[in-house]
């Protein structure tokens, strides 16, 4: 249903037990960063009454997680700041073809396979830390369906600049990189490392 | 209160007469800009938990107007398009400056005053179409009170990066340039021609 291609390493989750608070904190910027996505899609593609519809409820989820989490932080005493980038949404952004409506094809495959791996990574999260952090496994499951339906409104939404067959076919071609970018790894703890 | 140098001039109500549906249009513009620019903002200060709270909120209205403004043209039967923009927006960012703390200032002001502005030509509309479109009308004056409070909401955030002296000296020499930039018209219909 998601349309990934791997599962995530346990490498992934040694990180998540070392450095849980940068983890946190860079789950904000993701979700701020969704927003932006979000807004930045609407500001290019504004002709389209489907795709603005649609942006405008994802920028409102992803503002309302994004707060969520920065709660967390405080409730926490984790201070908010800003963080260096991983590698994983730089090298996803460069796959996106230059020429439209190919461009278009390719950012809303590139922003559905992001939601699918957080969404991948949530529930995850949420199994790994449910002893321990019990109203932090909560939170994680909590956000596990909306972005399990971002996913699927960005695909969808990609159908309206191609076929649905071309679409299936560069999403399977994404996904395979969106693998193998993970599967390198990444020594900066991420949600996406 | 809104911190403006000039009242809108009766050229501008003129071309709201022989342009409506265009001006319509620019607005929906209008909205989804003032959405982008609080989302930009918020990236740009996301570690400024009082200014990512407001500008949270106004990202929310904002796309909330937007689609108002959309469910507008639709009910008359106007198709939503790409307009080319006036001089307005792009002559204010100019005089942005910048190194920091100086270009949040600015940034903030200038947000604060394209807010005064669309306060102010809002209650003119309303007035001026009230006859003719009591719809509208009504919408416009719905408006009135949120563009007022984004403008306040801006300035009280600029004195997060300078002195309240500072900021009141700096709005003011902006507002001049604000209404230097609009007494010289365009002649592309638009919400700030």
């Amino acid at each position: 249903m998601l349309h990934l291609q791997s599962d995530s390493a346990t490498q992934w989750l040694h990180q998540v037990d070392q450095y849980l608070d940068e983890i946190l904190i860079d789950h904000a910027h993701c979700e701020r960063k969704a927003a932006s996505t979000a807004m930045n899609l609407m500001n290019s593609y504004t002709e389209n009454r489907d795709l603005c519809r649609e942006m405008t409820r994802i920028v409102e989820e992803e503002l309302e997680h994004f707060e969520m989490v920065l709660q967390i932080l405080e409730k926490r005493g984790i201070s908010f700041r800003r963080l260096a980038s991983g590698p994983y949404g730089r090298r996803l952004n460069k796959l996106v073809r230059m020429a439209e409506p190919e461009r278009a094809v390719d950012r809303l495959l590139i922003a559905s396979l992001i939601e699918a791996r957080s969404c991948e990574r949530f529930s995850l999260l949420s199994e790994h830390v449910k002893e321990k952090e019990p109203e932090l496994a909560d939170f994680y499951a909590g956000l596990f369906e909306s972005e399990a339906r971002h996913h699927t409104t960005y695909v969808r939404l990609a159908e309206h600049f191609a076929s649905r067959d071309a679409v299936r076919q560069r999403l399977d071609q994404l996904s395979a990189e969106e693998a193998a970018i993970l599967a390198e790894g990444s020594d900066l703890p991420r949600m996406h490392s």
